[in-house]
């Protein structure tokens, strides 16, 4: 099986060009534990299939590691426009990408005949409880309150951005407890469907340094949508201005996310190549 | 960079053919660390290289994913042969290869054109405390001795393949408590450069099942030196019968070991290829 790997920040996925390789539907799952398995597979977070759709330009689908479809991968957006261009699969720089999450609108910003950086419109932010959801009055929204879990209090923003995240702003990252307090949070029974940890740090006007507990995985090096959601929660708690580009320095390097005036929040990031070549499935 | 990934019972590497890829002296333990980072890289143990040798048929060199260099690897070791048998780079069935741990002698069984197995000739196993090392009477052997740790009894037969081993045989492997012996006896004040410890339940004259903990790496799939330890523990304890095959059965899957007449130990297994491709070195 031909295929791809490639890094969003570190966010690695095995990526396969249906337009050339043609992968039987039942045995999707499987392939992708096969290839995500570092010790008898390449080794990655998962497989994504590029291919065509009937609504956008191109389809993505997701397949974690453990065989299970996702509905969307802000890092893996990046990749998939990046493959497309650079591959010559389109010679727009505007096109649309169709998800499990929808259809996303991405725009690939080049130089020297190649991506280098890729924006996405990662849609609006939900604020209200039973958006999120967040247990109390659903019609209201959290930002900056103060919330007891097991007796103690945790200040936090909550933004659904597809995702549930929970944001909170500390004065020094380095000293964040973000193995203590994301599983406490992540698990509280205020969140039914539990929810992303997210520590942030302001630097100044522009710029916040970004830490992360997944749901589900833990520290990460970068979550996409994590970032869209610290910078919504610094705009409306009066951190950083709306409709600026705030540059997220996250462990696996940075992003660029800016909280537009029409209410939608764009994320701006590299896609890396890192191999190309021959998966020997048995 | 053209690279090939292989495994040996779920222990991988990147193998790379010096005879078609020339890489650069100073860069090649930054290469390794890079190529074996599962997220920015590939995703593997480490990097092999095959080349040319002056005192054998090939010579293979280790690098682990810390991009340090070791000595030798039975696992990569049979990796090497079929891929130098299969690409066509010999035709013999015996041949040599050098490593930092001395020169080797390979065989290659071949069935539909392709190697299936390989078997490599471990040398001889080395008992005297000195050898090992291991504090106490240095020209003393430690076979199913009562050893005593941090106050706690280990029965033991303490074997070295170049590396050092301890091995115990217990009544059901599912409920060897290796979490918890592994580091205990790994760390032990007697073993002055610290020990790979074995586990083992034998099932039939020519059967045991296997479990390891590895010297700085703790429980692993795979230890081709330790299987070989445990063999040759079984035979001097009288669970095994000298010069016939014994299946070993690892997590990683199986092993056929031979303690021969001749005192050298054999191990037969297999040798996989996961993918080739090209790298991308930045």
């Amino acid at each position: 099986m031909k295929y791809t790997k490639m890094h969003g920040l570190g966010n690695n996925y095995i990526y396969v060009n249906e337009f050339e390789v043609k992968l039987q539907e039942a045995e999707l799952a499987l392939i992708a534990v096969k290839v995500s398995d570092v010790n008898f597979g390449i080794g990655s977070d998962g497989m994504i299939l590029i291919g065509p759709s009937r609504v956008a330009d191109f389809r993505m689908r997701i397949f974690n590691s453990d065989g299970s479809e996702a509905k969307n991968c802000g890092n893996g957006l990046r990749c998939v426009a990046k493959y497309v261009y650079d591959r010559s699969m389109t010679h727009e720089r505007h096109f649309t990408i169709e998800t499990l999450g929808g259809i996303v609108h991405v725009e690939v910003h080049v130089d020297e005949e190649a991506v280098q950086t890729v924006s996405i419109d990662m849609g609006k932010p939900r604020l209200m409880k039973k958006e999120i959801p967040m247990l109390g009055d659903e019609d209201s929204i959290t930002i900056n309150e103060s919330v007891q879990i097991d007796g103690a209090d945790y200040q936090m923003t909550v933004v659904s951005m597809g995702n549930p995240h929970s944001v909170m702003f500390v004065e020094d990252i380095e000293q964040a407890a973000v193995n203590q307090i994301g599983p406490t949070v992540e698990h509280a029974a205020l969140f039914p469907e539990r929810i992303n940890v997210e520590f942030v740090q302001v630097q100044n006007s522009h710029e916040i340094d970004f830490r992360v507990w997944e749901r589900g995985s833990g520290i990460t090096m970068a979550c996409g949508t994590g970032a869209c959601a610290a910078v919504v929660a610094g705009v409306l708690g009066g951190h950083l201005e709306r409709a600026k580009p705030i540059t997220v320095h996250l462990l696996g390097g940075d992003l660029v996310i800016t909280y537009a005036d029409n209410d939608h929040v764009y994320m701006k990031g590299p896609a890396t190549f890192i191999s190309d070549g021959v998966f020997y499935l048995r």
